[in-house]
């Protein structure tokens, strides 16, 4: 099941993704009710094909919270190295654990915009994790019972801020820093032990970011049970589960394209502020 | 005046307190609408004993989001040096920004509870502010326009966990991290360039972790204007601005008393999770 919050003349609904047989397209199926909160939810009976005239896609969640990982790939830390890091060599042994705030959230083809302070913002496509229940010391072999499902998302940090700052919270909290979307695949739907995920900048593959969750150091169920001994982790909450290979510069009228195999394409293009 | 949120028999309400002059005591004046919401905001008619049956404060406020800062007087980054963080020799030139979540807020005399791998939970009094206005790149002189008011909050810390994790998530974002209360002062009643901080432990004031605002290295309007360079500032999001001086443990039974001359006392008990 594909879940996706829309505005149709400004109005923000939820619906149902469904690809029509006939004609191979997808189309949204609006409902009544709030998938994330429970209770009933039913078709109003009105169907929108996704591009259509008046349909925009928005964020699929609005978080309370949301925390990501901090170079949970090996090959992620082996790049930041070569790039220059020369402190960071290897993955740390300790999940290093950022928050980002909820108005940092954009939705699909919402502008990033740079900061007028940094000149080296970052792309980093990840795999979003988004919890459908609250969850609190959920032990890691339960911890896939709490999650609703998962969308893509462009961890976006400024490089060049990380430094003057060691809790990321301008690098990594600034307004537009989390593009969340197209839409939330449910939990049973995605091979999550091994999405694969890659990256397209105006229009071309990035290979030296692709990646698969399944060389995360740490692995979602094991991310889920240790934020959750610590907060507790409500409905919507979203959980960034960390960058694959390389990450590179957005530059304004870059067009950057998160894809992961079996949830979609997020797409954004990027702005200066 | 001052803004509280509390409930009678389990319903959640705002109300002005107001001191009755014939027998001198704060009484909770119950509002219909929402102090932060804008809009009409007018008495119920109804009026409860702040320590009355059935009564409870509330946090003042729910938060989108808690920004804080770090080492912002340099007599706490003296004590912390003296206290053994050697590589702390004074406090830094550049803002130290963190985040706490929504949920690791509580209310006056609600428990705090140390999370059961940690063994140094620390206790730092300090002045909240309580933003009323969406602000956005607002300029130092026009700052204080966006704040509603100020409370009390004992920014609680893990110091056994801020070496772990250099992002302070776990450290200072745990489950009742962040009490508030007990109520909202608003802007122009209280002294914020001057406004004295105390902690009284078990019953005794602990007068090394004592201050006043006016040794904040960065202002208050400062930093509103700094967070808001990055991102939004929504009614009702907090900043915790520094505390002043020494920090101490919190052990199992402690009673933890934070006292803002000009806005009130918040009480909290310690508990071991």
């Amino acid at each position: 099941m594909r879940i996706a919050r829309f505005s149709f003349n400004e109005s923000p609904r939820y619906a149902f993704v469904q690809t029509d047989e006939s004609d191979g397209k997808d189309y949204l199926v609006e409902l009544d009710g709030h998938p994330l909160l429970g209770g009933e939810v039913a078709p109003t009976g009105k169907r929108y094909p996704v591009d259509g005239d008046g349909i925009r896609l928005l964020a699929p969640v609005i978080p309370s919270k949301i925390y990501g990982l901090g170079k949970n790939y090996e090959a992620h830390a082996q790049f930041m190295h070569e790039a220059g890091h020369s402190e960071i060599t290897h993955a740390p042994e300790d999940m290093v654990i950022f928050a980002k705030p909820s108005t940092s959230v954009i939705g699909p083809d919402d502008p990033i915009v740079i900061p007028s302070y940094s000149n080296d913002m970052n792309y980093e496509p990840e795999v979003a994790v988004v919890m459908g229940r609250i969850a609190k010391n959920v032990p890691v072999e339960r911890a896939m019972e709490y999650v609703l499902g998962f969308t893509c998302t462009n961890d976006v940090t400024l490089r060049d801020l990380q430094g003057l700052d060691p809790m990321w919270t301008r690098a990594k909290g600034f307004d537009t820093a989390c593009p969340l979307g197209p839409w939330i695949v449910s939990r049973d739907e995605l091979d999550w032990r091994d999405a694969k995920i890659s990256f397209t900048l105006n229009g071309e593959d990035v290979p030296q970011a692709n990646g698969t969750t399944a060389n995360l150091i740490h692995g979602i169920p094991e991310q889920i049970a240790a934020i959750s001994s610590f907060a507790t982790l409500l409905p919507g909450d979203v959980i960034l589960t960390g960058t694959p290979h390389a990450s590179g510069q957005l530059n304004p009228g870059d067009e950057a394209i998160v894809n992961v195999e079996g949830i979609g394409s997020l797409r954004n293009v990027v702005v200066r502020g």
